[in-house]
């Protein structure tokens, strides 16, 4: 908890859940009949209904992009340093709208949620939902709260994604696309990764074919193994380096040449199996953490989305293609030691941007933090987000 | 099996068990009493007993390093392309040797032998073996040989690291020391990957902390899994992309907006949790190959040997006061798309061999397989090889 909540912080903030009875037809043939979503608002909606901001979240993100949710609560959101009064989206100026996405575990309609059709979990039966299909859930969502156009659509990683596929389906109806270290389609490593992360979960003999629900357990190991790999890939080597200092690699050693077998703490070698490493014991941390809260079929859907994005299936292939009909002015950023999603990959959808004649601004921050940095107060990536909203919102508030 | 064993081949070998009596203290305290080595040799020793190689594995190597075991051998030693005849490491002038190393699995004493302590199988009980360990062990089969000093010692990975102890522990004893592809000592992202493979390990229900072969089972899903994330960083991702083409990342896309949940042969989306891609049945299949031959407690001890490698313990931290006494020359390699130990890590290793004033060529080689290519016929790599190895066998066989 912290000492007092923060004077730019949103605030305490409720959680409100909106139910959704129009079928929603899947991009898999498969369709969904009703379903509900969480969101939260941050901000207030102007007059002229034109100053909403929308977020879209990563893979294990949520509607609680910001704020606390009681006096009591030990963290803000997930996007807390980027979401406030006097932050880069700053509510001040904007009305915030963020969801957990279809087929989450934070309240909207997923794979934990009960199946009207069979009275038990959905659990592996809830169908597998793309990009395509949480950005047309997204446009119902921008309809029932009276939104015609969003003044941005914001997303990071596999958010970015959804902001692209905003800007490709939904041409008119927003203002902005702030598309954040994210990609145009997954790499073949990208796709192994996610691959990894899914048989780690289905090898867990706590899965029982996804169905662990009805058996009342949970695949936590597999879930962990999971998340173990992909937070190595959200991190740069170096950032690992500098989150453990020297420890990182070697436990005091000073005292190695020494007595064996004592614990970390101690700072020396076990020469055994154990964890001898800051970074293990970390990595460790993180996955036990991650178990605790996540739902192993949603982790399994989100990376399934991940693996089938690809804008250009309409196209021909061609990502200019894709963005021709786009009318919206487009901000990409990228972190200089991301390696999940590198540099590179945004420059591709930039010069694809390009291509179709668009309005884009790129900007390349030099960060030491991987992939993750999307998610911290880098200060230039904070200073340029801050910018170049500020003028957003001067058009909308005017 | 080839149509014939190609005129460039060693042909057919056949492994040599030798055994050592004398107890060997280990880096962690304990010690084997007595233990078994498998090798090869390939090449004649000349009268002077000075042509002599030693090959130093990687972490799943053997002592099959070049040739065949029988006519009806499907492949060849793991380093066929840089052992033969004709080849880099010429068998016509070199008298080459090649072990299987402490803790393996293909032969020589490891956790899948008996102990004679108790006549049951080590399994976990086998003690964690260093790469100093191991080049003690090989001194023993240096001195039983009648090896006083090896021509060279070369391997790639940690076989690299391996070498480097060579240089430091017996600074007589070799004369060229050949480092490919290797690190001064594992990043905190290198000790990650490996603990997320040890996890995997430990996690599978039939691991049965680590005796499984008294439980007559084996953890076949954990090693393929370990195997798995392995495999990625053993691959740039433009090598991924190239091995598969398009399809690594998109199966067939002209099907795609057609029918769904067809399977990988007709090329379109299953839009379920299957395999939709044909890097992910790659590594299915790499998983599954590797988990049928590998011992598991075997993989766990020889990513513990990375983790535990420092060769600066003993020196303040400094590779290269650790390399003061070495008496070698040095030859070190590092490919461009390396990303598990690229090459400004190799760079350490030869700014520290420079501070000490050592002899030292290196070679950076464009090849675009990732940590791979020091196992593959890369020409440049090749051509370089064998030029320094010409001129290792001009002096030691003048």
């Amino acid at each position: 908890m912290p000492e007092s909540i923060p004077e730019n912080s949103v605030g305490i903030v409720k959680p409100q859940c909106l139910r959704f009875d129009e079928p929603l037809e899947l991009r898999s043939g498969k369709q969904i009949d009703s379903y509900e979503l969480m969101i939260e608002t941050y901000g207030e909606l102007n007059a002229a209904r034109s100053n909403a901001v929308l977020i879209c979240h990563a893979l294990s993100g949520d509607h609680h992009a910001a704020g606390y949710h009681s006096e009591d609560d030990s963290k803000p959101g997930w996007w807390d340093t980027c979401i406030g009064p006097g932050k880069p989206i700053d509510t001040n100026h904007f009305f915030v709208v963020s969801l957990n996405n279809l087929g989450g575990c934070a309240g909207s309609t997923g794979p934990s949620s009960i199946n009207p059709a069979t009275g038990k979990f959905y659990g592996p039966d809830f169908p597998v939902v793309t990009v395509r299909d949480w950005v047309k859930s997204q446009a119902r969502l921008a309809d029932r709260l009276g939104i015609a156009q969003w003044a941005a659509v914001i997303g990071g990683s596999l958010g970015g994604m959804q902001v692209m596929r905003w800007a490709i389906s939904y041409p008119q109806r927003l203002r902005h696309a702030v598309i954040i270290a994210a990609a145009p389609k997954l790499s073949a490593q990208n796709i192994a990764f996610n691959e990894v992360a899914r048989q780690s979960i289905t090898a867990d003999p706590n899965f029982h074919d996804g169905r662990y629900l009805e058996f009342g357990t949970y695949p936590k190991k597999g879930v962990m193994l999971a998340r173990m790999v992909g937070h190595i890939t959200y991190l740069s080597d170096s950032a690992m380096r500098d989150k453990f200092g020297k420890e990182a690699e070697t436990p005091n050693s000073a005292n190695i040449s020494g007595n064996f077998g004592r614990d970390l703490r101690t700072g020396q070698l076990s020469f055994g199996l154990n964890v001898d490493f800051q970074v293990e014991s970390y990595l460790h941390y993180q996955g036990e953490r991650f178990s605790e809260r996540f739902d192993a079929n949603t982790y399994l859907l989100m990376t399934k989305a991940l693996d089938y994005f690809d804008p250009t299936v309409d196209y021909e292939g061609s990502l200019s293609k894709a963005f021709e009909k786009s009318d919206c002015r487009f901000l990409l950023m990228s972190f200089s030691s991301d390696w999940r999603f590198p540099p590179e990959r945004s420059r591709e959808i930039v010069n694809a941007l390009l291509d179709a004649g668009k309005q884009v601004s790129y900007l390349e921050i030099e960060a030491d933090q991987g992939h993750d940095a999307f998610l911290l107060p880098v200060p230039r990536y904070m200073d340029a987000l801050h910018t170049y909203l500020q003028r957003v919102s001067d058009e909308v508030n005017a």
